[in-house]
C-alpha cells in the first residue's frame, strides 16, 4: 500500500507563507489554529482574533450556484473558525469580485444568505471592497475576540485523549456528490457554525480543529502538527449524517469517501483530556452540545477506520492528500478514491 | 456644459450595501470614513480599525505586472486608509488567488514586495487564505487600533477650512499613462502611506481621505458627505509631482487630467479648520509632515480650479464620473477626458 506521506497543501502554505515574519504577539504558529490570534498589549487572556476565507473554487466547479447559499457560506465559512479558536464574532468585512453587468435578483439573494447568516451567529457585516471581473468569487475576514479564557489551538492533542464532533458527518462531501456527479437524491446542505458550541469545548478540550475541509483532512491536520495519530473506534457507517443514508444506499459508495474531502461539514472536531472527560460529559448534558465519540488518540502517527467491512490503518495524510494529488480535478479525484477503495478491499 | 450630477460609485455601494444592519458600535455610516471604525466595549476612546482593499483591475489591465509592486501595494493600499482614520496598524491579512501552476520567481518577487512594505509600515501578516483560479488577484484586510484620541473620519469639513495634501500629486495618474499608452518617458511609481504623518493630522483636521483614487475622486467623496465645495486657488500644475514634468511637456496634457484618477497616489486630503490652522502649521515645523495648501471649502457644492491658461467651474463629481460612465473601459475613459478638456477649452 503507498501511502503520500507528506501534507502537500501544508506544504505550499508553508512555502508561501514562511518567508512572512511573525507578529511578536502572534500566539499561534503557522497553521497550528484555525484562525490568527493576537494577544492584547497589556492583557494575559484578551487575544484578537482573526481570519480570511475565500469561496472561489466552489462556485467555480458548481459546488454553490444559489446565491443564498453562497451568501451563507461566505459567512459561515469564517465563524466556523472563529469557532474552534473559542472566540466571539465582532463582525465581518466582504471582498467581492462581481462580474461587471450583475444580476439584481442575484445580489439580493446574496445579501439575503449574508443577512440570514450574520442575524444567526448575532454578527454584523462591517465594511468590504468590490472589484469587478470575470466571474462572481467573495473573501470574507472575520474579526473576533477572546476574553478571560486561553484561544484553543490545533496543538495540544496528546496520546489517551478522547475525540469527538459536535455532530454527524459527511453531509458536505454528499453534498458535493449530489451537486456533482448524481442529483437523483437530493442532498440539503446549509451548515451551522459551532460558535454556540464552541463556549463550553473552550473550557475542556486540548485541542481543535474544524471539518470545512471534511473528517480526514482535519485528522491529517491534527496528527502533523501534534505528532499523534487517531483510532477511530466506532465504524465511520455510524457517524454519517442520518440525511446520506438514501443516497448512499443508492450510490454503494463506503461511509469513508463521505469523509474524505475536500467538502467538509463545519463541524467541530475537538480532543479532550481522558482526565476531564467525565467533567465535559457533564457538562454537555443539557447543554447545546451534544458531542459524537469517534476514537481516541494514539502515538502511532497512523489512522485505524472501519467503514462496512473494511478495516483500515493507513497514514494520517493518505486520504486527504488524494484530492491534492488529483490537481484539483474534481472527477480524477473521484476515481482516485474509487481505486483507493477497491486497493484496500484487496489487500 | 453636461455635468453627471450623482457620484455612481457611491450609489453602487450604497445598493449593495445598503441592506446591511450596522453593528451598533462601529461610528462610521457608510462611505463616511476611509476604513471601518468599532468602539471597543467599555471604553470612550478606543478603537479597532477595519479595512478590506483588493486589487484586481490593476493586474487585469496591465497597471502592474511587477510582482514587487504588486506585493508592495496590496500592502501599500489599506495602510493608506489606515492612515486616513489616525490608527496605527496591527497587521494584515491576504487573500490569494494564485494561477493553477504559479511561477515561483514571480512568487518570491511578490513576497518581496510584501515584506518591504510590512517593515516600511511596522506591520505583519497575520494570516491569509489561498484560492487557486484563471488569473493573479490579491486583496488585504488590514486590522488596525485608535487609543486615546478621536478618529478622522471624511465628514467633519466645514466652510472655511483649509485643504492640504500630504505631497505633491498626479503620480498614480502618471503612472497610469506610461504604464498603459505612451512608454516613451518613465514613471517610477512606489507610493508610501502616510502612517507617520497621520499622528499630527489627527490632532488638527477636521476631515481626512486617501487620493488612491486621485484627487478629483476624493474630493467629489469630500464634497457629497460633507455638502461642501472647493476653491482650490494654487493652480493644479503646481501641486504635480515634479517627477512627471518630462512626461507632461512630453504629453501635452493638462495638469488637472493628472488629478482625474482613477489611479491615485495615495497621498492623505485633509481638512484644517481655520481657528486651528496656525497651530497646525506650528507642528508641522521640523516634523516629518510638510502640508501641500491646495484651497479652502466653500458652502457651495462645485470645484473651482485652474490648470494652466483654463479655468473651471464645475460639479463635484463631474471630473470623478468620467471614469463610471466609460464602464472601466481605458481608451474610452481618456477619449472623455480629452474631449472634456476640449469643452472646456471652447466654454
Amino acid at each position: 500500500m503507498k501511502d503520500s506521506i507528506i501534507n502537500n497543501e501544508a506544504d505550499f502554505i508553508r512555502n508561501l507563507a514562511g518567508d512572512f515574519p511573525r507578529h511578536p504577539r502572534q500566539i499561534n504558529h503557522l497553521m497550528e489554529a484555525d484562525a490568527e490570534i493576537i494577544r492584547l498589549i497589556g492583557t494575559e487572556d484578551e487575544f484578537l482574533v482573526l481570519k480570511t476565507d475565500g469561496i472561489h473554487e466552489e462556485i467555480r466547479e458548481g459546488l454553490y450556484d444559489d446565491p443564498y447559499l453562497v451568501g451563507w457560506m461566505c459567512i459561515t465559512a469564517p465563524m466556523s473558525d472563529i469557532a474552534a479558536v473559542g472566540a466571539q464574532p465582532t463582525g465581518i468585512l466582504l471582498s467581492l469580485t462581481l462580474p461587471q453587468h450583475s444580476d439584481d435578483k442575484w445580489l439580493r439573494q446574496f445579501k439575503a444568505g449574508i443577512n440570514a447568516a450574520c442575524r444567526t451567529y448575532n454578527t454584523y457585516v462591517l465594511g468590504g471592497d468590490t472589484n469587478f471581473g470575470h466571474a462572481f468569487s467573495v473573501s470574507a475576514t472575520a474579526v473576533a475576540s477572546i476574553k478571560s479564557h486561553r484561544p484553543l489551538l490545533r496543538s495540544g492533542a496528546r496520546h489517551g485523549d478522547y475525540l469527538y464532533a459536535t455532530a454527524s458527518l459527511g453531509l458536505g462531501n454528499a453534498y458535493a456528490y449530489y451537486r456533482l456527479f448524481d442529483s437523483s437524491i437530493e442532498i440539503k446542505y446549509q451548515p451551522i457554525a459551532r460558535l454556540a458550541e464552541s463556549g463550553v469545548i473552550a473550557k475542556y478540550a486540548s485541542a481543535c480543529i474544524d471539518t470545512s475541509d471534511g473528517l480526514f483532512p482535519a485528522l491529517s491536520v491534527l496528527s502533523e502538527i501534534n505528532k499523534v495519530g487517531f483510532d477511530l473506534t466506532v465504524p465511520l457507517q455510524d457517524l454519517l449524517h442520518p440525511s446520506i443514508l438514501p443516497l448512499k444506499d443508492h450510490s454503494g459508495l463506503p461511509a469513508w469517501m463521505f469523509m474524505a474531502g475536500p467538502h467538509g461539514e463545519y463541524e467541530l472536531l475537538l480532543t479532550v483530556p481522558e482526565k476531564v472527560n467525565d467533567e465535559f460529559q457533564r457538562a454537555c448534558e443539557g447543554s447545546i452540545l451534544q458531542p459524537l465519540f469517534l476514537g481516541k488518540i494514539i502515538d502511532n502517527e497512523t489512522i485505524l477506520f472501519s467503514s462496512e467491512s473494511l478495516k483500515v490503518q493507513c497514514h494520517p495524510a493518505a486520504i486527504a492528500n488524494l484530492f491534492s494529488e488529483s490537481n484539483g480535478n474534481i472527477q480524477s479525484y473521484f476515481e482516485r478514491l474509487l481505486k483507493q477503495h477497491q486497493h484496500w478491499i484487496n489487500t
